[in-house]
């Protein structure tokens, strides 16, 4: 085994990627260009559903932290499903993260933090990637996040 | 005549391209970086001027999926303006669906479906891209919709 | 000196590069992949802290195009520390503007021109990008816009 081997690693954080999901319209979860995957906005789910809710209103900054970390989990099952091996991750380039949020909560940054220090603790530096997080008004179904990303693999 | 020509495809769907927009500001339509070709946000029209209106409040799904649709038209008739031939599209990569709601309309993925089937129609599985889709407080100019897209072309 | 050369016209334009900021959470500020750099959302900052506001509340459109100015030219401090040299940019591909919004304010397009009318300004044809501008009920911080930037470098 290597010693950056991706699935010894989520094994080590207890992680265990879920079955990939199917998307919830007509579009599909991932899609390459070049060396880039690109995958869809994946919503937050909690028991198969959608986990709804509302920054500022119906949920704290570290539940919603828990909510990215979840999607991010669900992002690598997807990517996992799509690519084969994850470790032919090169690098996590773009994530971009919406928060379902009232007009007076101002800790998208975060939230959004549950999703990327997971990156970080599995990829490691290939894990480090640029990141746009905002608050938006509303999320398909209800979810209380949703977030998008961009892969380089080999 | 090519089996796969898409303006025949677009005749047979009775689709007519409009002309080619011009940008509401200081950007262009279209950027290229390799193979991918960046179109920028397009908003909504209806006879020319802003198709204004909110999800939730004074549009109903089923009217937000026709601006979506006629939005995705309007990305073609740029993407054909761009690269002078839509049968050089190797790929639709990546589509971001920013839809005017209110705090409690849930259907932006119904709303940009309006879109995205219409890419699926036109190209097959070119036409298959990963996606986004968010519900926004508010659009340049009050539009219900604003669609964003990344294609691959050879 | 090369004529076209980029820190001249910054000087021209009287613009000092302000020093690069670094991340307020778990990602870093620019990821490349290819000749792409993708420089992380930047939100709006004054004398060193978030400049918070709302179009349509509490800041004038012309308010927030200085704002979307501004977090520019913190783009270009972040671009320039991470590739060392401005002349090497080839194209402004993308911009993604977010705007703090109330739900009537319909103008994040001029507020976003602040932004690239500045990029046009310092690059010419080559600051010309795709781009897409919608109004957030919120942003990290309580800042007034935050601004994604993807570039191709040589």
């Amino acid at each position: 085994m290597n010693h950056n081997d991706i699935y010894a690693r989520l094994k080590e954080l207890r992680i265990e990627l879920p079955p990939s999901g199917a998307p919830a319209a007509a579009y599909v979860m991932a899609a390459d260009s070049g060396k880039l995957v690109y995958l869809s906005g994946h919503i937050a789910k909690k028991n198969g559903f959608a986990w709804s809710g509302k920054l500022g209103a119906t949920m704290t900054t570290e539940e919603g932290r828990m909510a990215a970390r979840s999607v991010a989990i669900d992002l690598l099952a997807t990517l996992h499903a799509h690519i084969g091996d994850l470790n032919h991750v090169r690098r996590i380039v773009r994530l971009v993260s919406m928060v379902n949020s009232t007009p007076d909560f101002t800790e998208q940054h975060l939230v959004t933090n549950g999703a990327s220090e997971l990156f970080n603790e599995i990829f490691g530096d290939a894990g480090r990637h640029a990141r746009s997080a905002f608050g938006v008004i509303q999320i398909p179904l209800g979810a209380c996040v949703e977030l998008e990303l961009c892969a380089e693999v080999e």
